[in-house]
């Protein structure tokens, strides 16, 4: 199987059938986070005024401004603070720029996108390899149209774990990310040095790169299931579920 | 000084007084090969009608289709064949698809614009650093959007020898770059196994790899110092002579 990893969403490549979709801090974590918490879906919206056009739905609305909750959120955008939010049956619209763009790239030619980060690294990478027959791509979501050190190097632990999987046939993209996940002696290492851990630091949720940093602790993989206006539906799914 | 690497030209960032453009298999090699050998000045164009504009006027026009000399054209794109080629004294039209786009996109904003490669990769990283003030971007060329390992181990060998300069404090595009270059035993490994590689294989032109692999061997850097027209122009530069 081939395998492709796009350290920033691209203008308009093709993408295969399958795209892995990470934006470790924080976007992919929190979502994985809130479906595991209980949520039954996640709307994917790209900044605030999309996701403030759900309020009168009976939605959670969740997201950051400068990694902060926006006034009139319910939820922020922390992995740990939406493991334990009371999320139960609830539909959530997280609002987050990068990830969000990625996602959209991923599901403008892709058949199945799926949210990953380290968090369900291994469930992601399993699911991916079930519904791909030639190809998987991993897109990293990156930071304002910038690489983002924690992207690829969850990109790299996806990559490595796929291989274990079976053969893969690594293009360019993945042998950066396999380099950079083999420079780091662990996750924590390399995600507290990204752009995206020094920005939390600022403001004070420097917690969340720890909690991001763990790796295969949920089964739960968000799979991208329709569109309602310009938001991406995602829910939960699993790998050994007959795809 | 702050160090940057971008992993590909971005659409719409400021770049720093300061950048580098690699797009070391093989077009800022074979510029520094053209000057080496004598050109007088390149003039840096994408595509081959923007090229042939320049027909009638005294000059050589170099390039590729698929790796080949174009119909019409005096030379290919080989940096093997630019060392050796008469062009003493001449201006040189090259034309690149990927390496100009970057050159363009650097320019819009940057001071000093640099063609780098492995070759001339001391020389290279030394003037630069006599040009900087406080920041150096290396902006990796890549290959039709998708990032290159080629690129990114010469961005990790420019910012290896940056370091030893004088301290630097990389971003994330610098740390995922050293990543990589600290992942092979040796520029040819890294530089053979990219799609860079792979395509001048399939054309028979597998000897300019180990050529490109070549480190710091030559002192002359193609500096950008006007434009004609769409054209970019480039003169020999080297470090020491003062700025």
């Amino acid at each position: 199987m081939r395998l492709r990893v796009d350290v920033l969403p691209g203008e308009a490549l093709p993408y295969p059938d399958v795209v892995l979709v990470v934006d470790v801090i924080r976007a992919t974590t929190t979502a994985c986070c809130l479906l595991e918490a209980g949520a039954e879906a996640l709307y994917l919206v790209a900044g605030l005024e999309a996701a403030r056009a759900f309020k009168d739905r009976d939605v959670l609305l969740a997201g950051e401004v400068g990694g902060l909750k926006p006034p009139g959120f319910d939820l922020g955008n922390s992995p740990r603070e939406a493991l334990e939010a009371p999320v139960g049956g609830k539909v959530v619209v997280l609002s987050t720029t990068n990830g969000t763009k990625a996602a959209h790239a991923a599901a403008r030619t892709a058949k199945h996108v799926l949210l990953a980060s380290l968090y369900n690294a291994h469930a992601a990478a399993r699911l991916a390899r079930e519904l791909a027959s030639e190809e998987v791509a991993i897109l990293c979501a990156g930071k304002e149209g910038r690489a983002g050190l924690d992207d690829l190097y969850a990109a790299g632990v996806l990559a490595e774990y796929l291989g274990l999987l079976g053969e893969v046939e690594p293009e360019d993209g993945a042998r950066i990310a396999l380099s950079v996940k083999r420079s780091y002696q662990d996750p924590l290492e390399a995600l507290a040095l990204s752009a995206a851990a020094q920005a939390l630091r600022a403001v004070g949720l420097e917690a969340d790169v720890p909690f991001a940093a763990q790796v295969a602790r949920s089964a739960t993989v968000p799979l991208l299931t329709g569109r309602v206006g310009e938001a991406l539906i995602f829910r939960r799914a699993h790998p050994g579920q007959g795809g």
